[in-house]
């Protein structure tokens, strides 16, 4: 799973990938330290990770295998919202 | 899913992958601005996206899971028209 | 899709992927004029594109979505030989 | 696979992806000396790899097919701890 | 497909990914001409290859699309060893 930070939202109106109450968010990717690299994707939310956020994101065919995903055609879903993550056994992000 | 804007089409007569009124669009790759990066791949779309029209594209596996496009050999397809993009609560890009 | 070039032809007698006829060509990448880009890969071809033909390529397992490649372990296949690409309302490639 | 070595952890408490006693591991990619690199992903470790401990990474949809993974929405598994890698006859990485 | 040359093998005693008697060996990617690129990853080896022999090899879940590596975790197959390949009319690499 890659890194990233909620950073905004995407309106789409007219799609074909419809998931009922999941929002479509853009994701700016970060080092495991939290800091932001300049990178973007737009990834499903079906957790509620909100606004500055740091989640882990799951790429490809792997964003479908939840209930709510199956057999759509999506291809980032975030799948956790980061509490901690610790680096050569020093915190290097704390939510 | 990445976002790029819809600049061209591309005609191809000789071809495995068939799908029924569903074109094959040029697309410029572009940051979350809207702004274009100068790189280009090939997408199918089946919602009717316009020349110019920011879209976000899923690619690899993801792009079969329509009823139209289910089974065939595509690795990427529009699945949105963006309408609006906000970044740290400013929109960055209205259609 | 990603466009490329058909500019030689890969023989390979030792092999775990067999599919009837189907030669593995080697593709040179091009951008959307079909200008090349020194990137190379092999992909199959199930569709005849002859030497210096402008092709599209489907990548990764959609390349299996044919009945000729199902069930195949390929990652590359040629989906369609391009006749025109048209951008900004100009052609910019013509075969 | 990719290389990588084990660098810390990740721990998410809101999640949609939930594997019984597997852990997030931080992993730095390294090349095959075991050298890191600098990028880091985040992988689902279901064999117990260590601190330090040098592993190669399934990416993608591969990572879903163990009895433990399967239909997970993860794109990266730890598949093996190294032990040694030769290259051109002599040994670049012994564990 | 991508191409690569074996450059040495990856002894791996606790993993999850177990194969028969099929070896993972250590890659170096090279361009058409065989030249090594300073790019490694791991790959399995079902048909036998041998040291400094030039392959190519599939990526992604079409590395499963065999009897031998059907629902294992691999994202790399050695899918054939390279005899010869052709640019421009002209032999570029014989084996």
């Amino acid at each position: 799973m890659i890194l990233g930070k909620v950073v905004g939202s995407v309106v789409s109106n007219t799609r074909s990938l419809n998931i009922d109450g999941a929002p479509f968010l853009l994701i700016e990717k970060t080092n495991q330290k939290g800091e932001k690299m300049g990178e973007f994707i737009v990834a499903v939310d079906i957790i509620g990770a909100g606004y500055d956020e740091m989640v882990m994101i799951s790429e490809s065919t792997s964003a479908r295998e939840t209930l709510i995903t199956t057999n759509k055609p999506l291809d980032a879903l975030i799948v956790g919202i980061i509490d901690r993550i610790s680096e050569d056994d020093k915190f290097v992000y704390i939510k």
